[in-house]
């Protein structure tokens, strides 16, 4: 079965030749803007706008039918109305088309009318066409040249995470923040109501998918529990599969189905499959998006014994934090408060973990020891560094932009030593004001090279706490 | 005693000199970052800089000691090691000084030398200078011109929203951020280990100060419980008091302990205080900012019955997160059923609430409409609008820049009508690519736009729903 979706869902995911429904001499119909960011995102295969009249649309030549098209077509991408499209689908599986995706929405999601246009695609499609969708915003496959409806400027690089998704809005905001971690997909599918391609087979398909190693979810309703159990259970402790599980409320249930017309199934339910599957289960778009991330960066092993390094009020709050998360922070023994006492000022600090180094100017020196010292302490699993960069120093406080990028520097030259311990830094994004973009730029510019250097980059120290704590229970149970 | 605080700290808040100690001659010391951070921001009493030798001081004549400033001193700012601050204050209350704030650190955090120098100073203050500090980051007074140490750049409007806090990074941060919501600060103070002016005197402080009328605070211990507890009673319903306690875990406790000396004190005795106090409690610095802002934002009254506008996947994790925080999201009946299906088409989109009206590219007169319904409908106490804006909007979908700016004047319009109801919008800041500034910065414009309109703007749905949700709790109360 493995071989056989990877061969059946090859032209979903890099399809030579696109044929286009739902286009339409009105320049801003969603037809057309599918077609458009195709263009702009710089799909290189061949494109067919079908349309019954006209015979150009956005400067290629339309064809009145898909018969019509004298090329074999690999896909069909279709905005047509809901009535329309098993008319479209049955004259796509006449063309010999194996892949279609449905962005139209009108289907099971608004009622009887919808549920039984679906069931005649399903009829018509069975065996011989893979659909994605309806009512989706589709596939990104960066390599295959696919992009989502307000994909044009998405990445075009590729990367090892594969996403199954039954919003299209959370898999926009997904793509869009790839650049908070320099996170790069194999795959992204947006599958909506997912009559035919769904989470089973986008999990199975993400098994057998050398380019894929981590998988996320944002899922509102399985339908098969059983099967997608084994699914996933079968990926644990070889592909990480994070799942966020939008309507495990009363009012979300009612809402998932006006959205996916999906059945959202009971809390304990979904606990049970978390427990039985593996799966990390997380909460929000945040966590789900820092989450993957973490996989990317942080190596397999538990991660519950933390050093934080940073200022005292941090350090306060990350003990908060670590409580609610099952994470510690041991007390420093002895000689190791001895030791930091050796080089840490006595006044406005801490040597006892939290390190409180005389945050947010502590000098490059001091920071470097610190961290030495954590990483030889076998109390220690990881170490997370807090408010280290004040961006607007020079400006704040006068300090020497030079010392900032030196503490920059220590940790970057701290993670590419062998044998380190795993380091995060928490870079707050504080400077909101229309006059500070500058510190903003500045921000980034210091985020990317640390996440160049692999170092993982996170913009508040709850969602570090909380990406760690769910790595270590994932590696735990395996 | 309320209107002798009102005067005796006059000076600490609106000095028209001040004597700085623990200046040097090495450009980079503590105490003149301290100095030069008045200057920069643009302090315009008296500054005398005090130097046993030194003639001059960042371009300030120096003199060797208080006695022999030619003038009166209204305040002391001291960054001088710890073991030198007795004398300095002796000499401070000789020349009759009436207010101090010791930025020095190495008092009661370090041990018991340093708890001795702290019972020192009370015995030598006692009754005739008030003390800010020490091991804090002092005062932030935008109206007497007074700054905290790296705020050269803080705004120099003054606000409404009096802060306490026991973490000097913590109310920089804050003040920082105030441009995400346009809030503005009358007073902040970080008073750190709080040997005179504490929790108690300010709160008394802004319980009388005509320039407060929200006072946020971070707070890791309280001295005098009972009497705490007394006076924030006593301004319930009259200026809100939102209190982040930090160190409730067993492990936030012993960093309280090396960070301010407090006693932390026990979660038990916490939750009593804010059930018998009526405190808004919150739980980080985003809930704190969060939920100080929706106070200036947002009418006293309860808001548990939300209308919600958007898109699909985020209506249903609007749904979950409701549930959490005590919210609701009435299901629209019959009639408004039919009334919105009038104008909004029935293909991915939901007019049941949450309403789904095609996000991210809704034309504004479906904004308008939906949100003239949601306001008429007496199920509803406010209204939250989500994904309404996606910057970068013309490249990536080709929609029009002009529809976009009209769903924002849309919202500005229906605000600016008298009886609506509270909109709040959720502005998502997801840009996050060096080459994607400028989609930042039009979020900031727009948001800004938003919130010189008077409406509340938050990043997420999560931090919207949550400040609602304790701004409500907190008006049942009263």
């Amino acid at each position: 079965m493995s071989n056989n979706l990877l061969e059946e869902f090859k032209p979903l995911f890099y399809p030579r030749s696109i044929a286009f429904f739902g286009v339409s001499q009105r320049s801003n119909s969603a037809g057309n803007q599918f077609l458009r960011v195709f263009q702009i995102f710089g799909y290189d295969g061949k494109i067919y706008p079908v349309h019954p009249t006209a015979n150009e649309i956005c400067g290629l030549k339309a064809f009145p039918n898909v018969k019509a098209i004298p090329d074999t077509v690999d896909m069909a991408i279709i905005s047509a109305p809901a009535h329309t499209v098993p008319q479209i689908i049955s004259d796509c599986v006449e063309k010999g088309i194996p892949a279609a995706e449905i962005f139209s929405a009108g289907f099971r999601e608004v009622g009887d009318a919808g549920r039984k246009l679906e069931e005649a695609i399903i009829k018509i499609a069975k065996g011989k066409i893979r659909i994605v969708g309806p009512n989706c915003f589709g596939v990104y496959s960066p390599k295959g040249g696919l992009t989502l409806l307000p994909g044009a400027t998405y990445p075009k690089k590729s990367g090892n995470i594969g996403i199954i998704s039954q919003s299209g809005g959370w898999v926009t905001d997904l793509i869009w923040s790839s650049d908070a971690f320099n996170i790069f997909f194999s795959k992204v599918v947006s599958y909506g109501n997912g009559i035919d391609v769904d989470e089973i087979s986008l999990m199975e398909y993400f098994k057998y998918d050398s380019e894929t190693d981590i998988i996320g979810a944002y899922l509102e309703g399985v339908k098969d529990g059983r099967l997608f159990i084994k699914i996933v259970r079968s990926l644990l402790g070889k592909k990480p599969v994070i799942i966020w599980k939008g309507g495990l409320s009363e009012t979300g249930k009612r809402a998932v189905s006006s959205h996916t017309g999906s059945i959202a199934g009971n809390k304990e339910v979904w606990e049970a499959f978390f427990k039985q599957s593996g799966a990390v289960k997380v909460h929000d778009f945040e966590e789900l998006l820092d989450t993957i991330a973490i996989f990317k960066y942080i190596p397999p092993a538990n991660y519950r014994k933390l050093a934080i390094i940073g200022g005292g009020g941090v350090g306060v709050s990350a003990s908060d934090i670590c409580e609610k998360y099952g994470m510690k922070i041991p007390h420093a023994t002895d000689s190791i408060q001895k030791e930091i006492s050796e080089f840490l000022p006595q006044q406005g600090t801490s040597n006892k973990n939290p390190f409180d180094i005389g945050a947010p100017s502590a000098p490059s020196s001091i920071l470097r020891n610190v961290l030495e010292i954590a990483c030889k302490w076998d109390n220690i699993d990881a170490i997370i560094v807090n408010r280290m960069f004040f961006y607007g120093m020079k400006e704040l406080m006068n300090e020497d932009v030079p010392e900032q990028n030196k503490r920059v520097d220590t940790i970057i030259e701290f993670k590419q030593r062998s044998n380190t311990k795993p380091v995060i830094v928490v870079l707050e994004d504080l400077a909101y004001g229309q006059n500070r973009i500058g510190i903003e730029i500045s921000r980034r510019q210091v985020r990317d090279k640390l996440l160049h250097a692999g170092i993982y980059v996170v913009p508040s120290m709850l969602r570090a706490i909380r990406a760690l704590s769910n790595l270590s229970s994932y590696w735990e149970k395996v």
